[in-house]
């Protein structure tokens, strides 16, 4: 098909009131990518040279989303919304540069897949002047008809005119329409707004032309494909539909999930053969996992970089800019973040690495921390190779430690320490040999005033 | 149907022996309520005046979570368990003060919808005599079918005495009638016992009054609004029935949520528009999210109140009395208890701050622990605003910390400190250089020499 | 059936190329378990005298798992792989030894039951020479059916040899089949492989079977019971049943789980009555909780051993040879590794406890880090009973702590303290009063010449 010149109109105008958000709806995300992404995404796979994008006014924010996300995308402005004819003859100026197959699709319908659209495609090459696409559905009810006779369209029946019979019908319109680039102008600007709410209204262009005896015709995706989202509860219903998919896409690669259902991806995770992922895990975006780590129960990763064999969590959190190498391991209840864990490298428990780069085969012991942050300016920890840092330590950026160094459990670090150095810094222990009772009587007695005094206070 | 008046009899007497359980079985909780309380909470919306409550014997913590939970309760005690009538008339005396509708519910059927209710009371209101509740099952095994003929009740045939063509039926009792207020009482009291067990059933009711020519009707729910609890499984379907609602009624809430079967409501939770939900949240009794903020992943919240805009984990766990402002944020293995956060605050990492007060814009470095306990008192630290609390520091309370006071890092803190001070509570670096070589031999040789006196003693 | 003398042969040479992974495929775990260890849990409760596995060449380490799993079973090795009858005879020695009922299971086919291999027995015990175990499914492409004629088996027809009728037939061929031992080498062995694979069929004994007038007969097993593993979607699935039939289980044995769906368990996991367990628990290997225990969100647990009345989490990590005493508390992000929680004691917060033992009634404060690791040995840390360890404190190990004692906040710990002793290991704090104000000027001037260098760096 790649001989033949595509041009795919995404409508994205919609407030999407029924979202209840002030966010234009596109916007809102499925696996962290804004839902046209998904259909921008799908359109890359399709090999669309360019895109028309419809918005609605003041919607730059909208209109920076998809530049960035895609360079060939135009974005025409629909001031008015007049329906959804109206709407695609926004792009007038793209359809002008003509392409062969020109599809009309929706920034709300996010999970359209290569597929569909190449079933689309399939029937532009195959002489067809408009393709419907349609779907079959247990639950028709509010859905236009599609009236078929051996794959050419009849017409487009909404539920409001359809007779019983009709109405029996389960193969429905999903509103992408394709159409032989020599004709889609044409027929949109012949569709007019006699009805109800004086709108434009695109499925009118299959009945034109219909009417003129062009080849009309309806082609089938399956539902999962084609649903649209206007609520919070359809958002989330096709989140789980993407994850899904990207589930059955990490087994399928030699991925094992003890249970995949509590596992969510991002639309960008990458993740390596042989690699297990405990249950309830949370990949962030710009995640990459390389062959045979493990991944364990209870984690949440955002742009990290996890080495072969490396082990994370439980409960760790890598942030963006946690760079773990080979065989390192980051334990439980530890925060990774812009930081290089060396080949070999622990970080086991209860630790926050930030802004540092820990040499191979280094230990860091729990409860270390490493103090990045001033309150104005973010400094770096630099700790050489086979180091141990004892736990509990307070390491003071900007710091250097050395190869082989070792600090003292309880210590707090501020100056640069050579290799193969001891460093300390903390107190000396003073015992106060059976002062404890007398400071419980005292703490107790004050505990005691409080209450009283508490009561005297009703 | 507000001017009729309303007496529901809840029965909730039962010792639920199959729940293996030592505390009467209403008490079992669904979204951290009793499950008595689901149904009081329906009678509640139902507009109900008063509502009887039939306990068991020896039921007095019982009886104290209903009044507790309902101020126009009144308990009745069934003695002896004749079966359900017998259970009724343990209410005698509230039936004896008329109302125009009485309704027998159940303590164990707690997802019971006010919209259950009130097509019962409608029917009364329509001129029935006695209203029984049905409901459409696929599995109808078990169930006392409703023998009905155009809404009119005929009879209620129980399993084991229902004909072939009888057991066929899909309609079935759900155990809840309503009655005319003026004929429950004479009903009741005409039920016999002469069964196989010799106990008193309800259902005969309609028997009765079919017998007497009364307007006998069946009206009907939704399975799910009368299912009944008897085990342990039983009560974890109803949990997750209930979590389903709560789910579709916050997003419905203009709430958005990545998997929102991942996220566990109290039956108080309160979420408002605008919020993001990530997976894996547990909301415990009492919280209070205001528009705009976002709870990350693996978030635990109980008795908690989020301010508008404030971020929330991934792993935090907002303890009771925690008071989120405006802005602020708590992060990843942060435990809140008690303590205000000042708008714009930030506790970003592994830090307790319990009996606290942070102000406005401060930043407390991870690792920070207030130490509230003594082992007898709590005691209350009090930040000013737009004070850096260095990482690692532990700060001895009672405290008070003064405006703009910057504490170093690892420093521990047990004196009132002034604003704008720099507070210093840790020891000076010290240096051995190349010591850590000699120190590394020797815990060497001592971790071969426990080797070997380990073989050795074998 | 137990006079009747039993021995399965389970095949488990195959390398399970789709699993895309250099561990044999019966090696795969459900449950922490190698999946073949779930048909020799079976065989053991259907009180098997011994058992032949068949494995591949080169497969040592599935070995060793099969004969530490079982003392009673002999390995022998497929040396080619030519087929299932092939695998079978590779236990030939086995066979040898007669015994009444022969079955070949296998290794693949984790989920086959107690109640299944019962049924084929059975079967055999009435009489049958050969009697093949089938399933009903909706999905039958591509299986096997079995051609029945009132019990007996009349053949079974592969998917590509089969009529349309027979391809609408729905009982399949699970692949396990049970013969009396008397005739099973004979069958076997005169079992060709004149094919297009030029490979030897096991299904090919029930037609020579048949063909000898033998007695043959299909007896009938749930779809579940059967399912084979041969891709990593597939091991998920089989997960997830096993995690179900675990819930179920454990419901049943009177424990309260909110979400049962989010609880998952381990092979040998063991939780009494009257447990409450909360949303997101991860049960790993050998845990057993003690009756009236709760087990909060987000907990894991490893070789763990919790007393009654314990509570553990939320988000407590337990790992092996943690040992909590009746009553006492692990908290919110605490690790316990091989140490002894005694009676009442409190670890609530932010610790991490190592090769410790807490006596009865101690408080650990928050942020209290055991330091047991010194880069070479682990070290043991003793705390006697009613002691109080100041938050953020540092234990070095080895280190005696007597009864009684109390720890200052953030102190370190590195020599023995004796019963009642106050210890402080601590700095003075030092206040200097207004110079907050100079550090911010010079941090914020730090970040200044920085962000200048960068800007002049472009």
């Amino acid at each position: 098909m790649s001989e033949r010149s595509f041009l795919p109109i995404v409508l994205a105008a919609g407030l999407g009131t029924r979202m209840q958000s002030e966010m234009p709806k596109v916007m809102h995300e499925i696996g962290h990518l804004p839902m046209i992404g998904h259909v921008l995404n799908s359109l890359k796979m399709s090999n669309a040279d360019r895109v028309a994008v419809v918005i609605g006014p003041q919607m730059d924010a909208l209109e920076k989303v998809v530049t960035d996300l895609s360079p060939n995308v135009s974005c025409h402005v629909q001031t008015d919304r007049l329906g959804t004819a109206h709407a695609a003859l926004a792009a007038r100026d793209a359809m002008l540069d003509p392409a062969d197959d020109v599809l009309i699709l929706y920034g709300d319908t996010p999970l359209v897949t290569r597929e569909a659209i190449g079933t689309v495609r399939a029937a532009l090459a195959d002489g067809a002047d408009v393709a419907v696409l349609g779907f079959e559905t247990k639950k028709p009810y509010g859905y236009g008809r599609l009236l078929t006779d051996g794959g050419q369209l009849l017409a487009i029946r909404e539920e409001k005119d359809a007779t019983d019979a009709e109405r029996r019908i389960t193969f429905c319109n999903s509103g992408i329409m394709g159409f032989r680039g020599k004709v889609v102008l044409e027929l949109l600007t012949s569709i007019g707004n006699d009805n109800k709410k004086g709108e434009f209204y695109l499925t009118d262009a299959a009945e034109i032309a219909v009417a003129r005896n062009l080849n009309v015709v309806a082609v089938s995706a399956s539902e999962e494909d084609v649903q649209g989202i206007n609520t919070r509860a359809q958002l989330s219903t096709c989140e789980a539909v993407f994850q899904r998919r990207m589930r059955i896409q990490t087994l399928e690669g030699g991925v094992t999930m003890q249970a995949p259902d509590t596992v969510y991806f991002s639309h960008d995770t990458v993740i390596e053969p042989d690699v297990l992922i405990e249950p309830n895990v949370v990949f962030g975006p710009d995640v990459h996992v390389e062959r045979g780590a493990v991944i364990r129960a209870f984690s949440h990763l955002e742009g990290a970089h996890v080495g072969s064999s490396a082990t994370v969590g439980p409960y760790a959190r890598l942030r963006p800019g946690a760079r773990l190498s080979e065989g390192s391991r980051v334990g439980n209840f530890v925060e990774v973040k812009n930081s290089e864990i060396g080949v070999g490298a622990k970080v086991n428990h209860l630790s926050y690495i930030g802004d540092a780069s820990i040499g191979a085969k280094s230990n860091i012991g729990a409860g270390t921390i490493t103090c990045n942050y001033d309150g104005f300016g973010k400094h770096k920890t630099d700790i050489g190779a086979g180091s141990f840092i004892g736990s509990n330590s307070t390491l003071v950026a900007p710091l250097t430690l050395g190869n082989g160094v070792f600090v003292a459990a309880g210590s707090v670090v501020t100056e640069q320490v050579s290799d193969n150095a001891l460093v300390i810094g903390r107190s000396q222990q003073v015992e106060k040999t059976g002062r404890a009772e007398a400071l419980r009587t005292r703490f107790k007695a004050a505990k005691d005033a409080k209450s009283s005094g508490t009561e005297r206070g009703k």
